[in-house]
């Protein structure tokens, strides 16, 4: 049982093939520049407008993990934006890297390093960044959760 | 509806009485020495032996979020550890201050800075902290979940 936890090739690298549907532990490397060794780029939003130089990457949730929340790390690159949406679920996001601004219901607030913000179901929110470094910012969500309703601002 | 999704004394600190079930948007902001503003300090476990030198702080999960997860940060001293332990739900950790090392399975590893550790169910595991300066992380859980049963070193 406990060898099985650990997956054959050691803790140090992620192999979606290997993995997936598993569930098995894994440890997610930091490369020292906001990079995850396994963890690839991805389009902040599959289709749409409305947004502007985010990048995401899928931490926790996408390899076969049981957990009933997903990890997900948010770059916005200086003068982008997410879009201003609402849904029923809540975000969790923490700041890690630069600084940004996060809209909640009608107020504007500046986030730091390791301000933590919850944003309650329904409150419409947008994280931008007006800075002249990448923000960047964990966002934790439940695993099962509404689409996003698009706001036009 | 917007309005009410912010809480009437804004978002800068945290009023355990005025939101307790209330479920409203918050930022806990960072104090800059890896406390937050309107979080306490708790004990590691309330009762019990088996670790040694561990604070704990939820972030997310005790002010009436109706989060499917808890966010915490815990912080080991030099020396400290946690309790060699199993359970069924998943542990998400996130190294944020300093290095440390997680036993995962039979496997010790260390971490280091935005290192992101999944610990699957039911594999034992324990967090320690042989280094001088503190080891501080993130812990995501799921909001529902077993009672951690302890294992004899």
């Amino acid at each position: 049982m406990r060898k099985k936890s650990i997956r054959t090739k050691g803790c140090n690298t992620h192999n979606k093939e290997k993995t997936a549907g598993k569930n098995k532990s894994a440890i997610y490397r930091h490369r020292a520049d906001y990079s995850w060794k396994g963890i690839k780029d991805e389009s902040y939003k599959p289709v749409g407008g409305g947004w502007q130089d985010i990048v995401r990457k899928v931490i926790i949730g996408s390899h076969g993990e049981s957990t009933h929340f997903h990890l997900r790390y948010f770059e916005i690159m200086p003068g982008g934006f997410s879009t201003l949406e609402r849904h029923r679920h809540e975000h969790v996001v923490i700041c890690v890297r630069g600084k940004g601004r996060i809209l909640i219901g009608e107020k504007l607030h500046r986030v730091d390093f390791l301000d933590t913000v919850y944003i309650s179901p329904n409150t419409i929110h947008q994280l931008t960044n007006p800075f002249d470094e990448p923000f960047g910012f964990f966002c934790i969500v439940n695993a099962k959760r509404d689409k996003p309703k698009l706001i036009k601002s």
